[in-house]
């Protein structure tokens, strides 16, 4: 496929210049001051972006499910009940991961294309009045469905029922491209990962850790090594890794903080919901819907597009990427050819959107599809005109 | 400005990941072995996309004014007439180019936005029984104006006249993007640049010559030395260089001309041209017509588009920039302020042009002209679906 | 630091261009065919480095950390027994983290500086008749100490005693770059990451797996959910990644095996134990001696220097990278202050060997250690002019 | 041949990181203020380095040579008379672009070896009581022998001589890396590339021009066009070029001169000499003399190294680069086959150039040359350990 277009996957991202040149350097002494001088910014950085003067940040070269991985082996033993919704396909790899490490439980299944519903969780949370759950894991941006969870939400369910289990945020594929407050979530683990809002190559699982989150390592049974939270802050707290680090992937990920910073984290989020309402304008204008059934739930991110009952949306990607070299999302496990998606999270203009918006209905028209070719566009181009600023 | 979106300027085009790397090359020796490898198959590859046999290839370090340059003084005396027509910002800077070096040029004026006159050309040939023309000079694509001019007709023209005047083309923005056929259509020396349709930087000027252009060469008396053919074909016939050469640039080449070939000439031709008819869907659907006023001679590599009497064109690419980080070409010389130019040359596919038009759609609404956006994408999506092929 | 000089750690080592250009790629669609035909070659390539065809290749985005967790986990149960050599700072960590997953380790301590001893080996392998042992864990290159271990051996010492332990091999720091033999040694889990042999940055957790290791993963009851050998298998036979893969480091080791396999693997390891031989030359030359105390156990890839009893190894490192820019490594665990290491693995030729050698002898020089400048350099030439072939 | 040791070349120099990045970048439009904001840093930085503040600068897309046609074609008519010293191949070279442009040369025949005889010039000028020479010509680092001739002498020569005629410097292999001083020495053309000290690309030629280099501008009469100093300075006052710039070199320049700038000009002429005083020691070591044979003016930035009668010098660059991977420079006209050369300007560090001594004792022990290997190294081992600062 040709490298020419932008991608309109979820992550990963289109990687800035900057970002590019940032990853392609020579090797360095890791044991060396020269290290620690990209780690500390990096951590430092990694802190101003989820938000949290509070906690601690960790890195590991891994992806997203590693970082999943980190968070419940460090923090609890096996046996240990969980509270986890069920919404979509991270989500439900989210509780299998669980389960393969020995941890109960408990699931809360909603439909797809709804949010992790804060009025079951607290349901769930005051009648566990012996308080067996020990952890609530809720995936603020589920990026198989296209809908944004009401982490706080969440947050105000255990305050509520005045309940001490730990709250793990999946955010792989919101943080750094929409708004997200570790702090002020009272957010114990937040996960992330390199090739999403970060925008770099995939390659580093990256978690915020509150000091609740770090107390509850030092009980926490469940076998762990690689991923141990510990030997990692023991190792950052000298400007050292536990083992070979991914160097280029850290000192490129101060970067990243960089342009993000520079641009605004606001501004950042902001283009985001502007390219997002975009697209969703050129959704409706097709005749379509959005996987995300309720308004106000929609990913900036991500828009997951329903097709006509019958019509195997696969079809879409796999005809965009042969005929037009253009990469769209394909609809996973329960919308498995009811979707297609287009990510727009990253490195995202305004008229990259447009390019991506045009070659889709290109697609579903040649396909069949009731959609004419331009009417999508148009009604992108209102929004973007709208709204437009100075480059 | 953003260096997310693709540049539509007629060149420098945007650059294939490929060539960004072939170019991005650590120093040698360049009077090594090393360096003849890089230089012969460059040399042999740009043989091949001019379609020269019988000529040869010469590149020097500089931009496609050095390779006009080179043109006139290696195979001109001062004094020497030459005959010339004058329809663009281009063909009008070579001739005072020519001037500049001594020549006496015989100007055939034209409308900007017409081609170089055949029947024009054929009367100036067949009025000079003395043969004091001693060269005649062609621009194969006027950039500034988007028009094409039928090089094989001038070629006839000569022929016609029994004239032995040397044929000079600039190739600068149609060379390996539009068809060229040095060897057929009698062309003594063929001209052109690194940063055009071989999708590299600037920093080559690259001739043709035909054996004609070299025994011209001999005598001569124009000065030249950094632009000496002889030195420069001694030095060649070695593998070297008469002074430090453009190593990368020279390598990178070798991959531009292996890129082309993979694809196919003809295959790159049709592309262009594949594309160029989008965008002159679209200007049409704008109710906006191309500089280029008779049909058939619309170019393959740039369109200029005349924008309603009243209105200045630069406002549309001044805005492109600042709005949407879009980059458009300013119209130049007669034509400044009544067109602006897109460039679909080089590296380009359908959807980038779909982003070009579209942010094109945007930016024209914004300033009161009456196109609706949406209406150029739509009909360039009409082209673009009718005639693709798998990517 | 200079990013001038090349770095002479034992890993990462000194990036090829090649490589560098190979990991620097935009993002593509890793769900598309596209990533298959990147991943599939990357796979089959391993499995030709590591010698095996009767096993299979496996890919993790981490660390070799990683990829001893994998090994463990994979096969093992909490409680099981493993047998394991303990000799160097990496054979050490290796059982502290079986130990971490529950697993009862027998350890045979043996002196820095020495291999894994193989009679001790097959004594308590002949001692358990039980067959409680479910593992022997063998480092075959102690990064640490610059010691090889005969892996071969091992084998026999399981054969001669008709034990059916599965045998795992930490090859990080020889794989690639020194002979190793999966199929003919019987390893059941070959272990080592892209930053060493294979000369890329860090990030792949690359393991050989043998049928014997993948029929231990049918059974195995350590928990395990990102490393699960089963999991990768599944979605790698279908061309695809149980999670977000790191694309472009994938494909850059099919590359990296290109570059090998275009030296020929023979070649590559004949020109490590050259480069080592001149590094092992020097040393003599200095007066001083190897931590490898056993002639023919010395690593062709790593080199580490014992220094005169009472002077802190370390401050070579350390005065190296302050004075001269040039990377060497420290000594770590038991030796630490008593060695320090100059890897010559991965991209190096002997001329860049001897710049290191020049920069550890005015080091040393400069701290008074009573090392004549020159007089490494000058045996290590001797060797390399002896052996040199056309480059 | 291997990119993985450095060259030791007299430029194309080793290009460090940053510059291969800066170098390494989209597509912009170059009529758009986004070049502006590139190329006016970019003049600013090269008058800081040239020291000048009365001159101004100006950028070509072309090679040092083409500097050279500038100045002269700039300035001068054909049939004026030009002093000029032939000491080498580089000042040979410039006497001969110079007649080819009609200029009446006077030559001043020196021993290639020797520096330009400021005595001889003097008595010239003396002479020349008419002040029918119109400009003064000196090579200031004849690249060819590794001879720095002494510009302030001639400044000194023409004001003591009370001489109107300009003076033209050659500082393509001096400026950046030794000591220039354009407004302190009265140079009124100062002529370097991107390629030497600059540490880029070849591809910009670039000139120093005094106020009286600007105003003779207005009256020669030699024909350029390309080359006209007056067209690009109307063109960059309004932050444009005349044609296609070279958009990525000039945007790198600012960028090297920001390292020169960071290291500090006089920092960077200490470290070329303390390199080349390594150098010089090393020669010595080996019984060999250099071809600079007055004290004093030995080049900081290429060592031209005499070898015995009898033998060909250019074996030891043809042995280097095929049996070891490394690049020296040959002899040129009169000194071919009579010395070697070692550049060692630009990107270098004392542990580079020792790579470069140990690999010519090699080639020369190899050649049966009587060179005791170790000896060179051992000798520049003890400069660079007395000279060295922290890193």
């Amino acid at each position: 496929m040709s490298t020419q277009n932008p991608v309109f996957i979820p992550g990963p991202t289109n990687i800035p210049e900057d970002l590019r040149r940032a990853m392609d350097y020579p090797s360095i002494d890791h044991r060396s001051p020269a290290f620690r001088d990209m780690l500390l910014p990096a951590l430092a950085g990694v802190k101003r972006v989820l938000r949290t003067t509070a906690g601690e940040a960790v890195i590991f070269p891994a992806s997203g499910t590693g970082a999943w991985e980190a968070a419940i082996t460090n923090t609890l033993s096996p046996g240990d009940r969980v509270l986890a919704a069920r919404h979509g396909m991270f989500s439900a790899r989210w509780i299998d991961l669980c389960r393969r490490h020995g941890l109960d439980v408990e699931v809360i299944d909603e439909a797809w294309g709804l949010p992790a519903p804060a009025d079951r969780f607290a349901a769930a949370l005051a009648a566990d009045t012996g308080h067996r759950i020990r952890a609530v894991l809720v995936t603020h941006n589920e990026t198989a469905t296209g809908v944004r969870s009401d982490v706080a939400a969440v947050r105000r369910a255990l305050d509520a029922a005045g309940h001490p289990a730990l709250l793990f945020v999946d955010g792989v594929s919101s943080i750094a491209s929409m708004d997200f407050r570790m702090d002020d979530w009272g957010v114990d683990v937040a996960i992330t990962g390199s090739q999403k809002g970060f925008m770099l190559a995939t390659g580093l699982a990256i978690c915020g850790l509150s000091p609740k989150a770090l107390a509850a390592a030092e009980t926490a049974a469940c076998p762990r090594g690689f991923f141990d939270f510990r030997d990692m802050l023991n190792a950052n707290a000298g400007g050292g890794f536990p083992y070979t680090p991914p160097v280029n992937l850290i000192r490129a990920l101060t970067r990243s903080v960089a342009l993000l910073e520079a641009e605004g984290l606001e501004a950042v989020f902001a283009r985001h919901h502007r390219i997002a309402e975009g697209v969703r304008a050129a959704v409706r204008a097709w005749g379509l819907r959005l996987c995300a059934a309720r308004p106000g739930t929609e990913s900036d991110t991500v828009s997951a597009i329903l097709t006509p009952a019958g019509f195997d949306a696969t079809r879409i990607v796999t005809h965009a990427a042969s005929r037009y070299g253009v990469a769209f999302g394909v609809g996973l496990g329960e919308v498995a050819g009811k979707v297609f998606r287009i990510g727009h999270l990253g490195s995202m203009t305004d008229v990259m959107a447009l390019a991506g918006l045009a070659a889709a209905e290109m697609v579903m028209a040649d396909l069949g599809l009731p959609v004419r070719p331009g009417s999508g566009v148009a009604a992108a181009q209102d929004h973007y005109r709208a709204t437009a600023r100075a480059a």
